[in-house]
């Protein structure tokens, strides 16, 4: 009667082991063939992974199968409010904050009354050269739902 | 002594102004010649533009010349806290909620201890077509900062 | 340089009209052939109309020209954070609390994972007659989104 | 002298168990001849279950006594505030924000003033098909209660 | 097109009416013959009125039909987040933190799992007499609800 | 070198107990002679108990003397937040929030200024019985307090 | 049909008087022969005055009746959170912050359980005279207040 | 390599050994020749104490030399968040609340623009006899800071 | 029977005036013979001015005598809570995020246990130049104040 | 299959140490030849440190390598909560709420539209000699960055 490893847990287990094996996280998404964000976003707990995935995942990294079967685990979905106010992740927040309702009557201008959905939707991060320092690229990229009745 | 129009008041003018004249964003964005998220932005009063900007804008739109004046000034930004519920902008903090922690495991591993600047940044947003349904695709581009002391 | 009437403002003068014509919302929606939840949101201000709809619902109610041009704005959309504590709308608030994570639970077990669309959405309120007192039976209808890379 | 098992813990070895018994929430609910939603949620803590119930419950998941102990305690009732940024269950938040007014209005045109029941009330979840794309129809049904001095 | 007066604003002119006529509520309440709780608490904006009580008391108190016209229309209910720390208040809040989990045991040990009704309720206030100081005696009556599905 | 067992901890082991001795509230209430409410409440954390109360307490539960030990301690009083949205509880406050003003009015027109004290003060529940159903009956009694310098 | 002048209304005119008058807040405390911090709070809207009392301030500072009316009005009482981090005023609740549960200790140490009450309360403050720089005195003084059921 | 005691876990074992060998804090404050009210704050770990003080401390409670030295930590001052509600410390904040603002006029009249310092500050709690019960008369006594730059 | 003019409004005629004469702040400031921030602060509203200031700051600007009154207020301080977002504000409080508690324990290591004054208190920005940018370097300056009882 | 610890857990365990070896923060800045603030900072888990100055830190203080490999993780930046009102901390957001305003005017008006950045950014805090009683002065120095598309 123990209870299946919580999400939080098994994240924790996974970082620690991947950073003790001097892993790249492009290595375990290599690894289980998956798209890079998708595939970290699920080892922190945000995504249920396929039991074949989460299986070479844990192979991988030398981990208990308790940690598999968590990371098999429908999530509930959120950030923990304290990694709001990290400056890493508190940019792309000031960044909506300034553009956020241009972007909304730019969605709204060229495709109607609708949202980009953060469902049906990918992101991913590049690094793009510039002389002028490197620059961090993230493309959000969901599909658009329309207000439908 | 009357004050400055304060830039509220200003951003609410030109949109009724570029809705009752059917204009476009884009075309008040090619009118000054500028990027067409930040000239939505400098509108609904997160940029100050430039005096030659400010007045071409009223000349377009026939708005007085105190409209001008407020499209000048310094802003305080930010983002009014009702909109942040409004769904459209709403799907960009839960993307950000599911990946936020993502990115910056993968910004840290790319760059180093460091983060994506909002200020040094741009930020575009498209229509891609797509069979299942178009898509928005958002790009968030930023100059790397790396931590240094 | 008059702005357009702001969403809030012509709700207040609908339902102003409306009461003092002694019109149900049903006589509104029926006059323009919308569904009834749909049209009574988008004149509370939270869907914009047609120019035809907002124009029929003035010559009803005998209202400005400027009302009309105001209910076809797009729309920040919103609760007022008030009308949390009103009682009739907390009720649905309470049940999501007690019901939320049961529906969660189901709904990924019949669908996978993903969630009900808000946009892609329909929701209808009835009486149902009961010996032991009349029921309200309101039904949210969205469609399945699967969380889809 | 050991308390009785808090609820949040019995859940999670229900929860548990039945993953590792490939069981489906409605073998369950079968089992106790108890409506899905009902059950679910007693399940995960907000309703008390007769002594009957939970213990069929535990023997079908192969668990202790203290459980069944656990699901006949009156709960505390409530959504743990992370949950409500889950996108499963903020989807119903967020359509509420649109549409709490809107129902508001119709409940008290159709009944007068007063309030649906959340206590003598009842939610179904089912799963309509739909060429384009299946459908979450989610059925609240409370009595009407008038505000009665 | 002038809307109908905010509740508010008809309460402050009933107020300050009432002062100036030096009339107590109970004489508001005497010439409605309503109960003296429901009557204030109407008047102040939580309770619609009839349109018989409401012109009784604009007559009573020398008031325009507007405000009589704003006491028939449907509340939007609740508190002021202000008063919540106005100390008159308050001390029924305070003794609710200390007592309202004891309520609550003793509401489900004599009741059943429930809740008192907040809408089939009424309440009233007394003064009873004590050589130690007069008290303050305020009663809560509501309908027992059995949580029913 | 062992601390005090906290409140909290005591008044989960004193339910516990109590549910499985088959006890009601009032059984405990008569054991140590207190009023109903009074003894809940200090079973529960919120009043501090003499040590003759607390030991009948641990003697008729068969609970350590730490139970006892803790029962004594002056509490630090207060609702724990999570109880704030329980059903039970919250129609309390729901009914605050709409007739809390009027209470205040009628209080300061039959007493002056002042308050009802929460600490000089007393409550009651009781059952009354109604062809309709029956009704919880809570009687808050306070004595008066006027402001005086 | 004017609503009687806000006590914050009241409290701006009161003060913008008395500086133009160049009168000290003691002169308006003698002339009604008042204590002085009570007096300051009463005119600052947290007290209301005899009728002689308002009359006599507004002769004083030549304002207007409507000043006099309102000041005879029972107020809500409260702090608008703004002036929460007034650093004048913040250093009193860090005070508390530091000393309040060593108060509290000694109070009960003291006195028994019960509290020091609000209402039958006064509050003193003095300059005294200090070698190395004056000290600002503050006397909290309220009858103490046991539990008493 | 185990960490020092937290000031919390300190003041816990602290008062449980005061209460067991049925000392008053006045008792621990004259052992040490201590100021009474700061005393009991160092203890409850709002103040580092000297070596000297918190080995006198531990001897007179027979506790270990961990508690000593967490004692002479430097401490985070502040209040835990569910105190602010306890009964006998809001009413500290509710006067606050009330006089804050006077206190703040007074403050200026006399002193001119600065603040009572909480730092250069003590604070004394007594009881003062009276006819109509006894009073809590506490001093809070803070060096005069004026705004200098 | 006008009020002073409040601080905000008066900082508004302010700023425009001073940008439509084309004037730096530090033109103000050096008209009156003040440090730079602090008269910027006075300006915004958070330090009273003298009469000489304030008249000479009004005839510079072409203002009316009312601005000048309401800059001789006693100021009630603090930030208005949208301005804490503005990114050139955020930084500093990012800042404090990350080194407030290195902050803490070198003042406590270098100076005891006491704080920085932020009464007897300067602050100054500068621009030092810098071949990899230019840095903006801000310098705090308060009076340490020991904890002394 | 042991996680990393925590950032939290190494700071205790430094300074815990040390306390315990009567070592200065300087002591260990010197130790790894690193400016004072970033090391203390980097301790209390704001910075990674290399794997080099990590090791010497726990072979100075006699801590185990856990404490070394916890160091050189990647942090989540920001404060505990509870620090917020820390006396210490509470002074530099207290003048941030006084000046920040004005800096940010001071900041514009010298560097045009951007902000100070607080990752290309080094804070130092030293004592000023002064005869009224020695100073504080934190230096913050950062990068100007413009607002640049």
């Amino acid at each position: 009667m123990t209870p299946i490893m919580a999400k939080t847990e098994a994240a924790e287990l996974i970082n620690s082991a991947r950073i003790r094996k001097k892993l790249a996280w492009a290595d375990i998404a290599k690894e289980i063939d998956a798209p890079l964000v998708w595939c970290v976003a699920a080892l922190l707990g945000q995504h249920p992974m396929s039991s074949g995935q989460a299986e070479r995942v844990c192979e991988l990294l030398e981990l208990d199968a308790a940690v598999a079967e968590s990371l098999q685990l429908q999530p509930a979905r959120g950030l923990e409010p304290a990694l709001l106010s990290d400056p890493t992740i508190y940019r792309f927040h000031e960044a909506l904050s300034v553009y956020g309702p241009a972007l909304k009557e730019l969605i709204h201008e060229e495709f109607g009354d609708g949202i980009m959905s953060a469902i049906n939707f990918k992101v991913d991060v590049a690094r793009r050269e510039d002389p002028d320092g490197d620059r961090v690229v993230v493309t959000f990229d969901g599909k658009f739902l329309d207000y439908r009745w």
